[in-house]
C-alpha cells in the first residue's frame, strides 16, 4: 500500500481526543487552571443527556483539542490498558510539577529524563501527572 | 480559579495522544493508508523493549500527532469505558466510508447527522470506524 493522495475521501486533520469525565466542572477547571487550556466550545445535548466541552491551546480551526464528554449523572468509567495518555509541552517541567503539586495534582512520575534511550534521537525530559478522572497526562520539555 | 497566564511552568501545546498497539506495521498502515496520516517519527528503544511511531497530518512542531506504542511481543490490550475516540476531519464522509469499507475497515456507525441536536450550534455530520486494535475513530465533516 502507498500513502493516500489527498482527496475529499481522505481525512486531513486531527480534530480532538475524547475523554469521558464524571464531574464536568472539576475537569474543566483542571484542563484550564492546571494545564493552561482555554475552553473553546461547550455544547449541551439535553435530548441525549450529555454535555461536550472542547478545550485546547488555540482555535479548533488550526489546533487539535481535548473533548470532554459528560453524561448526565455520570458514573465512574474504567481505564483499559490500551489508551496511554495525552501529552502536552511545557518549557520548565520541574517548575510545572511544583506548581501542579501545590494545586493538589497527583504527580505519578516526577520530572526526569526518559528511562530508556532511543537508538536514534534524544532522551526526552518528561513527567506524568493524573487528571481528576485518572487519565494520564505526559508533560514533555518543549 | 482563573485562567493561567502563560509562563514557563504552564503547558502551551497539545503534542500527541498515545495508544498501545499489538501489531505495529498493521497499525501504521491503517493510520497512513486508511486515515491519510504521514509517519513523522519512529524511535526504537531496545533497552525498554518498545518502539514508538508518531503519525499525523503535519510537522509535530505545529500539529498534534498520534503516538503508537508497540511493546515487543505485545499482548492484547483492554478498552476501558473512559477513553472515547480520536476524531479526524474529512470533506466527504460518505465517500470516505465507501473507500474505508472497500479497504476492509470496520464501520461502526455509518455516515449521518448526530442523533441529537445541541441547544446551541449545529448538528455535526459524522461516522465512526474502528482501528485495527478496536480504538474508535470519529470522522467529522470538515
Amino acid at each position: 500500500m502507498t500513502t493516500q493522495p489527498p482527496g475529499p475521501d481522505v481525512p486531513d486533520r486531527l480534530l480532538h481526543t475524547m475523554l469521558r469525565v464524571v464531574d464536568l466542572e472539576r475537569s474543566v477547571a483542571f484542563y484550564r487552571d492546571a494545564l493552561g487550556m482555554r475552553e473553546l466550545r461547550r455544547e449541551d445535548y439535553p435530548d441525549g443527556q450529555f454535555t461536550l466541552v472542547f478545550l485546547g491551546y488555540g482555535d479548533e480551526a488550526d489546533n487539535s483539542a481535548i473533548e470532554l464528554t459528560y453524561n448526565y449523572g455520570g458514573t465512574n468509567y474504567t481505564h483499559g490498558s490500551g489508551f496511554g495518555h495525552v501529552a502536552v509541552a511545557v518549557a520548565d517541567i520541574r517548575a510545572a510539577c511544583e506548581r501542579l503539586s501545590e494545586m493538589g495534582v497527583t504527580i505519578i512520575r516526577g520530572p526526569g529524563p526518559m528511562m530508556h534511550k532511543p537508538t536514534n534521537g534524544k532522551r526526552d525530559f518528561i513527567a506524568f501527572i493524573e487528571d481528576p478522572d485518572g487519565y494520564r497526562i505526559e508533560l514533555i520539555s518543549a
